[in-house]
């Protein structure tokens, strides 16, 4: 235990330095910092630098991985890093717009979600050939399911860079965000189509309709909930009194949220920015966000450097020498 | 993965809520909110309320130890938490009190070393035919042994209650850290020499000196490094120019002191110590301490609630029937 925790220290310390110098980086040259710290991961990673071996270190401070590149204590920094960070994006949404844009933001999600599922599918079913050695046919389950995948938006790195760009209260940061949401619900729809036809052949409707009606009323009913009873709640925060223990209390909220909407089967963050966007009317919103910044300066970096680790170089290299084929 | 990501943000998001009504209720009737936190983690853990089963988690919250009674990504956060309560005090510590006071605080430390080392080596000695059924002598191994855990003081709840009462700058506050740190440099070399006594029945000077001069050469030598080159670090740090970096980073160097410490045979904490107080007396100071007090309601709560899980009832509950046998 001693000698994980030691190894989790170490890690963390290069890291926030490594995110921090290439977010400080690429912010010089005007690119996205998120982009420097992604590369900085990648940088010092498992499949780069992080193998290396140093004195006291046989394996190098990020070891090639097992099953999982990262140890869970990296992982567990990380996710309530994707917690916080979605929970402070949904507090800067402005309500009012999220809704005006709902429209707009649906049709983004459910045309995005379409057409990456479509997309995605077909480029399975023309590679099939050279990269499975069979030929799939449309609604054969590898290509759904690889098709499925693939409309996984990058919900945390929309958000940052909106962040950044200081975009999460205009027009098209609101529709963007409400898109990427109803494109993860959708998501998980589509997914419980895939199961059933890869377990039975045929869709079984009255499964995904079951998946279906549960997704969407606990993601809406938990929104409407949510701002039905946001005032009671930020008035339960305010009987803390001092504002840094208030806003480490909401905080405590979005993370009790989000582990259960990822119990129901929904994506954690989604939980967390459902949170958010609840108190976002709130007088407390201002002091939460304030009092939570430099928390989300530690965590944020480290969990895109993180992410950044996981970019396998050689499965890169690997696939792009298999694509250099194709063409 | 998944599953223990969901336990994770669960756990932190109950903990929160358990450790800051614990301090809130404890500082209402003016008792140190550090005692709550750790009544609030002793009340929720496995050996309590935390093993109830609940709806979805069919071990409860807190699932009953196997080998150790929480999670590594939940130890993750204790660790780091420690360390941000150590460097957060070596910031806050006077520098000057520090030295003034460090005759005393050397008395002091040597003297709890060796007193409480004496006195659980007599109390082995004197219980060891009712607990162990055999009779040892003051220089047997496991009285030696026992004697060495029990001079363990607790540095962190120390530290936190010379926090909480506003101290940690005045000479009483100075003596009692400084003591606790060569405490805890006096712990290890005790520990080799009586490490060498059970393996081969007599003490190797030898290896007990190299121990010792290791870990004093470590310790001094970090300290004076740290304090010559404060000056450079902290003009690096500001290169950053904006607060919130500067903090997170000087944290990032934290850590990455902190693990090269455990590495080396001392403790984390001392080296996190070490690197606040290094930076104590420049002008970053009290910026490090404003940018890091969010990140500290965050994680300081969450430790001494996980602290407060590892209290084991049951066994406590045997060893006091063994003592009221005694009596």
């Amino acid at each position: 235990m001693l000698e994980h925790m030691m190894m989790l220290v170490l890690q963390l310390g290069v890291i926030i330095f490594a995110a921090h110098s290439g977010g400080l980086l690429f912010k010089r040259f005007r690119m996205p910092s998120v982009l420097g710290e992604i590369l900085a991961g990648a940088l010092i990673g498992p499949y780069a630098l992080g193998s290396v071996v140093l004195p006291g270190l046989p394996e190098g401070l990020f070891p090639r991985p097992g099953v999982f590149p990262i140890s869970v204590g990296l992982y567990g920094f990380t996710t309530i890093a994707s917690v916080l960070l979605l929970f402070l994006v949904g507090l800067k949404t402005n309500l009012r717009l999220f809704l005006q844009y709902s429209v707009p933001g649906t049709v983004v999600g459910v045309g995005g979600a379409l057409v990456s599922f479509v997309l995605g599918d077909l480029a399975v079913v023309l590679c099939s050939n050279y990269v499975f050695g069979v030929r799939y046919g449309f609604a054969d389950p590898v290509p759904l399911f690889l098709g499925v995948i693939s409309t996984a938006t990058s919900v945390s790195v929309t958000a940052r860079i909106l962040t950044d760009r200081k975009k999460v209260d205009s027009p098209e940061g609101v529709t963007i965000l409400s898109g990427a949401v109803i494109d993860d619900v959708l998501g998980i729809i589509l997914l419980a189509i895939v199961i059933g036809v890869a377990r039975s052949g045929t869709i079984e409707w009255a499964r995904v309709g079951g998946v279906a009606f549960r997704s969407v009323a606990i993601w809406l009913g938990c929104t409407v909930l949510g701002l039905a009873f946001a005032r009671q709640i930020a008035g339960a925060l305010k009987k803390s009194r001092d504002a840094a223990t208030m806003a480490v209390l909401s905080l405590g909220l979005a993370l009790i949220v989000a582990g259960l909407f990822e119990q129901a089967g929904l994506a954690m963050i989604i939980g967390a920015y459902i949170m958010g966007l609840s108190l976002s009317r709130t007088d407390l919103a201002n002091v939460i966000q304030d009092q939570l910044s430099s928390l989300y300066r530690f965590f944020v970096p480290i969990f895109f450097c993180v992410m950044g680790m996981l970019v396998n170089f050689q499965e890169m290299g690997s696939t792009r020498v298999l694509v250099f084929g194709l063409i």
